[in-house]
């Protein structure tokens, strides 16, 4: 077909463009990653300007009216190519990104950008005075952004395009009902949970210091298989992971010398994010679809390796007579079951970021469904320290001692924005079990592997499956393509119950 | 004058654009130094591109038109201000920033960049197989692309526009006479000194452990005066020192355990580059003026703080005892005489970087005078090593082992270009020891200062008298400003005869 050989310059045309935007996107991460990690404190102003001009070149480069040229010029040759087809979906990936860039204007972001700031600022302050009334204006405000920021777009909810932005073709019409099924699934089972005899988990807050911490983190990461020839890890008060090529991907721990779990899990999370960047496929390399395609996939893989691998009893048979070796007095007395029992203490806590597998979504719920009512009109900014309390005591049988460590306790809503912000962390660990269930459906080897310290089967389905693809697929067709189903609570469920019926020594049949 | 508050806007316009430009410029930097301190090995590839793309971003937004008719409008407003005033310098020094980036066909600048690349492989190569001929088509044609270079300017000499990229206002004209009498002075000194009975330096090439080496460094900078608080220091192959902002300046440093001198004046001569960084007015931070002037004004810091301070007798009446505590079983049976000498020790070696401050300078004006013969097109490349081979026999008395330590020591003309790349080198020594020799005079505390270890006073007066000026003034201005004389070797001389006359025991009155 002529218009194709017609259209190959154009495509190569956009691709570059599209390159050298992520080469400034890139430029971003790394200012960003420096800054937590080494930059001295007298750099901040200086960083802080620098990221905004850079941000600013970037958003200018995209929303040319040459990118809007070239993506109507290759319809034809796009439709022309197989839909998952890389170069059909660089195109339609980036007509997303473009519509979403330009449907809102440059000054709102501008504004929204410098309230985000401020509003930040203000939660840090009204955080550590335990005073929500002095951030309570300034959320006020941020609602009104969010709403506004929304409305550029169509909509069946109000929050629809805020949940788009992060988990792209996910909508309260399908979150609603499917959170509405999980709380009343998972609420018996804590309930349940609650009244056993509780686990001794002490052994986890001995002292363990910090070097011999980082030494074996590493080891038990690399054994997972990140490549430290194209990665590193580093230290930070939050951890998280970067990527600044498919060649270049950064996670980042903090250690706690009395609490053990701290930096392994928050490694052993970091490296599912990581192994999710180191496993694009080349070819996709210094385009937008070299990255994870959403948050809630990404959240799936961090969690699918934190909790389902290693929380598991497999994992420490294993790894924990090496761990027992390393931290001979803090260890040598606790058996692997006592030690696989601790890691996995069920506790109804005020914080999410404390939360074990089995509360942690029903923290996730309450965040989501306060974010509707907010937007919707039904929950003032006023009234939401009352109903988040409420919530609590409803789901989790508790109220937290003050609003910092309530309503005030995750930064999100504060230095983000309302709407969008926490499905992710959900929907990351019912696609975890979901896809692990169907991978494990299709080589049952994968488990064996898990016990024996051997972790290639596991990362090469991974890879094959999701890893390469980066953006190619959205959540929903992912999950389709892997699992062979849409989403689905019942894997999460069965494996909660599978999980804790052991480790508890319960039956959970009997409410299910 | 209605013109001037007419003008003002525009000046807010052009400072505004030259700050958004060197935001991008400083992301480049950024992205360099974390390629040489932490970047893992596979992040090489794309981190290549993600430089050069931001590159061309920098060069297309300043040699934009509207960059151009700014300075045109601003041309009534510059003259109505003070010569030396921020704003007059900023569109000054812009001015000729902008004259100098256009003149030159951005082709051209790729082609040159690209063969840069090509050029510094096959040098790495040749080197390590001691092969000159292996990168001898390479620099031919690095010849040529100098001086093509050159050709988009107007000159005198050939070498001018290259000498003026780096060190502004510097001409053959003023360098080869100088030069010329700079190494008929320094031949017999160097030449006395070589028929002394030779000091003992051994002590020097011990065991000395990288940790205790690294800690006291550090302790020895910040004592000088680096603000940790607005910069850092890490290890890299090769030391440098970058800056990110008044308020981030990075500083690099390499450990041999076998030889005590490299990192510790490596690291003195780092802080020298660092704290002129850190003294640059607040006011400038932003804009292109915010850095050092040139690079012979650069050296001129980091070689007074290195050798005339940091391999002064006085500086060490202060550091020794802490040092040989440090290193007791090294250094208790060396006296601070033995110690001040072995730092001293002057030897005909076929490696500048190893060279002590006698020989150093006649190893650049060997540099600087084989530039001039090939770009003049007296010398060929072909029979580069025989000239220079040729010039150490005559100058230094020694003829290197192999091309490796010969004519391939150095990366500059390989990786960079023919002419303009080593006079900054000696001019910074001459620099050093004139601007030393006023601000002694102005004020004899000085000296008195560094024997206890208090730096302040020194440092103050270079603050301000040079430091704070970020690009104000041309080397050549602040010579005379500084100095109240034209720039002569007279002071250097002197210092060299002061100094060596001291450690060798010797009369140099008789030679000179």
């Amino acid at each position: 077909m002529s218009t194709i050989s017609l259209c190959e310059p154009k495509y190569l045309e956009l691709k570059n463009r599209l390159t050298q935007i992520q080469d400034l996107e890139v430029a971003i991460s790394v200012l960003n990653w420096d800054q937590t990690t080494y930059m001295p404190t007298g750099g901040t102003f200086a960083r802080g300007r620098q990221i905004a001009t850079l941000r600013k070149f970037a958003h200018e480069k995209f929303t040319d009216p040459n990118i809007y040229q070239l993506l109507e010029e290759l319809r034809a040759y796009e439709k022309s190519l197989p839909y998952y087809s890389t170069e059909a979906s660089l195109i339609r990936v980036t007509r997303r990104d473009y519509e979403r860039a330009v449907r809102v204007p440059s000054e709102f972001m501008a504004k929204l950008s410098q309230h985000q700031t401020v509003c930040y600022e203000a939660w840090v302050k009204a955080k550590s005075l335990k005073n929500f009334s002095l951030v309570q204006p300034y959320l006020e405000k941020t609602l009104e952004l969010s709403q506004e920021l929304a409305s550029f777009f169509p909509y069946k909810h109000i929050a629809d395009p805020l949940i788009d932005f992060v988990d792209e073709g996910m909508t309260v019409s399908i979150l609603r009902p499917l959170f509405k099924e999980l709380r009343q699934k998972l609420l018996p089972i804590a309930e349940v949970i609650a009244s056993a005899p509780p686990i001794d988990d002490s052994c986890l807050y001995q002292h363990y210091p910090k070097e011999k911490q980082l030494k074996f983190g590493r080891s038990v990461i690399e054994r997972i298989g990140f490549d430290f020839q194209r990665g590193r890890q580093d230290e930070t008060p939050h951890p998280f992971t970067s990527s600044f090529s498919i060649g270049d991907v950064r996670m980042t721990t903090r250690v706690y010398e009395n609490n053990f779990s701290e930096a392994l899990f928050s490694s052993i999370h970091e490296v599912g994010h990581a192994l999710y960047e180191q496993g694009i496929s080349p070819e996709l390399e210094g385009t937008p679809l070299a990255k994870g395609t959403c948050s809630s996939i990404h959240e799936s893989q961090s969690r699918l390796w934190e909790n389902i691998v290693g929380r598991s009893r497999g994992f420490w048979e294993y790894f924990y007579p090496q761990l027992q070796g390393i931290f001979l007095p803090q260890l040598s007395r606790v058996s692997i079951s006592e030690f696989h029992q601790a890691i996995n203490k069920v506790v109804k806590s005020p914080i999410r970021t404390d939360a074990d597998e089995v509360t942690y979504n029903l923290h996730v719920m309450i965040r989501f469904n306060l974010e509707l009512a907010m937007l919707e009109g039904k929950l003032s900014v006023k009234d939401l320290p009352e109903a988040w309390n409420e919530s609590y005591k409803k789901d989790l049988g508790i109220v937290p001692a003050n609003d910092s460590e309530g309503v005030m306790q995750d930064v999100h809503w504060y230095g983000e924005m309302i709407g969008g912000m926490f499905q992710g962390y959900a929907l990351g660990n019912l696609i975890a079990a979901q896809i692990y269930e169907a991978i494990v459906k299709f080589d049952p080897e994968v488990t064996f592997g898990i016990e024996r310290g051997n972790f290639t089967l596991l990362r090469q389905l991974l890879k094959q499956n999701i890893y390469q693809h980066g953006r190619k697929y959205t959540a929903n067709e992912l999950i389709n393509q892997v699992t062979g189903k849409s989403l689905s609570i019942e894997p999460f469920i069965s494996y909660i119950q599978d999980k804790y019926s052991n480790i508890y020594n319960l039956n959970f049949a009997i409410i299910a």
